[in-house]
């Protein structure tokens, strides 16, 4: 019987599931939208015993990246919950229990932008870098961090969509989308701000239309910030809004007039075109890090 | 004979050498200026080898904490020269080779900031902790980042002074200090940009000037921006600026403000007065924390 793993990219709006070894070993693959914890949890464990069976192959382990905020501190009573999340349903919902009594498989989790992290350093744009940042600028922003090979977490985990950028009033005086800080990178930049700000949703934004420079500059001093934190090898810039593939060059050159030469490194000075760059395995960074983090 | 680690703290007016094996077992310990590469590594070269033989012991390593930048890559051929600083006489300076050759012990080291942070993860407020960071504010605004319980490099090091934060310019219409960046973090509220804006030094400046309400507001953008990007579990700050003890209280408020209850832990949300702090091991972090290098 073949051996497989599993993985899971939860997000607040759709579950992706996946049965694979690798990016060319896909064995199933399914996307259904978030409802109820208790409805998702058996829609993604019928997916799995299912597919076992009619493929007649076992699951080694299960790797899930989830919205959050998530508990990930192993000695918590609220280990694997998803904890203060504004979706209410899913409010103090422990993830990882009824999944590891269902399978009874060992079951790995992270955030679901640390599992993208990791699925573009095992298979993608940063494959064998060990200090680089995912960003997923979409329905909301949020960063995965890995520094030294290993995810970052800490007190609880990075939410870097939510530092503060400056705000031109009189070029934007949009009052921002955060329901916490408003204005802050997230409350700027992500979809929902753009779709506020214009009435339209980004996709259906003109590429010359007068919101892209804004997008571009609250991008730009994000990740010059970024930069100054944590020195990353390489930035990905994933998510919905980045499907804008004429955003890259203006934010390389606007980070870079951030930056104003500080950073005397060849990687920024001389090559950001391979400096700030799109998921290497495109829309399937998160579940391929699942499969990634399942596989250890 | 007795063995004793070597330790250094070299900074851009002063040089602090030490031989110790912990804070209670400091045997010597030495604070000169910092003047030409050759005559400052002469001396520090003398203050080793004349200690060894007076007091009859034997150096088992070196730790040096460095300011910078620095090149912390061992496959670069400028491995442990300081590169790029303003202080030109220091540009392209090896620092370590010298001192190796002279001593014949290994040498260790790390930015003045990162070995800062082990020194106080060994010794001081942060013993015990795995991810926190250590900021100094003072001639300069910097950063030691340890996540995992290692130091932070990365492409080069973190430069965390240099976040961009957001000016009122009609409460403070100071133009910035920062040569790269003008209002920048380091801008506008380092030493030098308290005593230009206000044409008094920092330590002149009564607890109930203006300038320090101003100065509060400034570090907590910034210590609100690292939470959402390390998620550390202690902040310490350190640095001339920070002797004013007055601040503290006020940084706690004021980054509670600009959190805003976003992030839900415990640490931060009623124990603020333990998560933002001075530095455990006073002004001897640097040196201390070179001697922790140089045990490992």
């Amino acid at each position: 019987m073949n051996e497989y793993y599993g993985g899971i990219e939860a997000g607040g709006t759709k579950i992706v599931c996946s049965i694979a070894n690798d990016p060319k070993d896909i064995l199933a693959l399914e996307r259904f939208p978030t409802s109820t914890p208790e409805e998702t949890i058996k829609k993604i464990i019928s997916f799995f015993t299912e597919n076992q069976k009619s493929h007649n192959i076992k699951l080694v382990s299960l790797g899930i990246g989830s919205f959050g905020p998530l508990d990930l501190d192993p000695d918590s009573n609220t280990f694997g919950f998803i904890t203060s999340t504004p979706k209410k349903r899913w409010r103090n919902t422990n993830l990882i229990q009824p999944l590891q009594q269902a399978l009874n498989i060992p079951v790995f989790f992270d955030t679901d932008v640390n599992v993208a992290a990791i699925g573009e350093r095992e298979w993608g744009a940063a494959h064998g870098l060990d200090n680089f940042i995912y960003i997923t600028i979409g329905t909301g922003i949020g960063g995965g961090v890995i520094i030294n090979g290993k995810p970052v977490h800490g007190l609880i985990h990075p939410e870097m969509g939510h530092i503060r950028l400056i705000q031109n009033a009189s070029i934007d005086p949009y009052k921002g989308k955060c329901p916490y800080h408003k204005n802050c990178f997230e409350g700027l930049a992500s979809g929902p701000a753009i779709e506020e700000r214009w009435t339209k949703k980004a996709h259906e934004l003109e590429p010359n239309h007068p919101g892209w420079a804004l997008e571009v500059d609250y991008i730009a001093q994000a990740l010059s910030n970024f930069i100054y934190c944590f020195s990353p090898q390489k930035i990905i810039l994933g998510g919905g809004v980045m499907q804008q593939n004429h955003l890259f060059p203006l934010i390389r050159i606007k980070t870079l007039e951030y930056l104003n030469n500080y950073v005397q490194s060849e990687a920024i000075l001389t090559n950001i075109d391979h400096y700030i760059v799109p998921p290497g395995l495109g829309n399937l960074s998160g579940i391929l890090g699942a499969i990634a983090l399942a596989r250890n």
